[in-house]
């Protein structure tokens, strides 16, 4: 009997896990709430719980599975299987994961960055087509991502590599971004981006538009009612996509000259607005890349939504073991 | 007795050829003239003749040697050995390289590009201090550049990984580049670009400054002597060495958010200009970046000048067996 992988999903509002076999199919898959109250000192011992009394459930030992991966939010020290700064979980010093669930469980244990993560599952089983030159963004609240190459993810010298989200768009006249400097992409181009682009445009804006409207009452606007308003031919929500597009497809560029790799995935809940808005993005992309790069660098939607985590958690384990 | 390496640098100018110890140490070094006539044809066979020579000037026979490295010039087939479009070179089809030095020698042969085998220079033997994550940026007449990450080259699904001189730092109002595009960093951080932005900021320059007398009076003008007219406080000279390193600070930035590498390492005719250069791109670099990118990626100035093509060359073989 081949062994199965277990993929670990952490993050501020639910811990999701999956059984996956050696081949990336998800066959079980669940979640716990994740308790953040007393400095989020639950956390740990619930996942442990949720997968000894899972094992018994599906009448499992250690002994079926190659080991356990997981992403996390913060800083994660990969070799120790430690986080540092994860404020989402009101982790407020470095935790040690790995070896608490290694103790409990027996099985070998692999951690890293939840961005880097979800990357490798869109690489592996998402629109990554298992290539081994893929890009993972992701535009949700703000703007991750993961960059893999010759088949390994690009941690860099101290883990921060794939910083997408920082990388300088606007650097003469940008909004200011919570990581300290001005003109980041997730300034722009995550849901917070939306909002700040209609704001800015919406100052200027004299025509007739149903977004202008809405600013104007003061009503309470998300990233999708752009979006959605885009779609149906509003002039100013319009121009916020086209902003917004801009700002992506310049920093897609970026990725597709330096690295040239065969797909860069768009994901997160921004990525909802599908072929509408990478086909704006291409547009810029195309402009801006060296002609043999936008010929064989492809922009594509992701395609394991929330499974992207649980699927890369597990290659982390079939890759590093 | 430990084997020794043979690394060659092909130039449209020069052959570089040095014979190398497996610690990347030169023990011997000469060059030929390259022969561009009759459509490049006697460039492989000169290639030969000279290795043959000098074997059997230094007594040695293909039993003392791992193999040989060779950086070129054009798109270069690495598996089949083979590089097209070396205009430079003046083949204008693609020539067998590996085939032809593998028959005459006997001995395993390792081609890669010209820019990229130079970066395996500076992070081998320069100064990339043998880091595993160095980007290697190359200021001439145009802009190179070689990625290299977990050790590895990035070449990317089409070999154009590291186009770093195209990379778009002027998306709204850039120069034409030989690419097609516009606002390629090579429009401006080369020795070209030195002289587009001098002509640029000249036109709409009232003060007082000799580069602005030098222009109007039709003087044909180097990049050096712009970067030297700078240091000593011209002040249209500073504006456009300004204007260079904002540029280049930003390219930088991208590299440092995308890949975090512990150096990127600038070289080339126009990095000649030094620390007076760098720390102007560090600034820029320090404003466009991630705080913990900031605090851990280095920019350097090359190390090894035009000894760098033969000792990646050599790195090729080191690491291709």
């Amino acid at each position: 009997m081949t062994k199965k992988i277990l993929g670990i999903d952490l993050g501020g509002t639910s811990v999701k896990f999956a059984i996956l076999t050696e081949n990336g199919e998800i066959q079980q898959k669940w979640s716990i709430r994740t308790n953040i109250l007393d400095e989020g000192s639950h956390i740990v011992p619930d996942i442990i719980e949720s997968i000894k009394h899972r094992m018994e459930l599906y009448e499992m030992t250690s002994e079926d599975f190659l080991g356990i991966g997981m992403g996390s939010p913060g800083a994660v020290n990969r070799e120790n299987g430690t986080v540092f700064g994860a404020y989402n979980l009101n982790w407020k010093q470095t935790i040690e994961i790995k070896q608490a669930i290694e103790a409990e469980t027996g099985l070998p244990f692999f951690i890293d960055n939840d961005a880097n993560v979800a990357a490798l599952g869109e690489k592996w089983q998402g629109a990554g087509a298992d290539d081994d030159n893929v890009v993972f963004v992701t535009l949700g609240t703000g703007v991750g991502g993961g960059v893999i190459t010759d088949g390994n993810l690009v941690h860099g010298v101290a883990e921060s590599g794939g910083e997408l989200g920082h990388i300088t768009v606007d650097p003469k006249d940008g909004f200011d971004c919570t990581c300290g400097k001005k003109g980041c992409l997730e300034t722009v181009a995550s849901a917070t981006g939306v909002l700040n682009l209609t704001r800015k445009l919406s100052e200027e804006y004299a025509g007739d538009s149903q977004l202008k409207t809405m600013v104007d009452d003061g009503a309470e606007i998300t990233s999708k009612q752009v979006f959605d308003l885009a779609k149906q031919g509003d002039d100013l929500a319009e121009m916020v996509v086209d902003e917004f597009s801009f700002y992506l497809g310049l920093a897609c560029s970026h990725l597709g000259n330096i690295l040239n790799p065969k797909f860069i995935v768009i994901g997160g809940g921004v990525s909802n607005a599908g072929e509408f808005l990478l086909e704006k993005v291409r547009k810029n992309f195309a402009q801006f890349t060296f002609p043999n790069v936008r010929e064989t660098t492809k922009i594509k939607i992701a395609e394991l939504g929330n499974d992207a985590g649980v699927i890369g958690a597990s290659y982390l384990v079939k890759t590093g073991l």
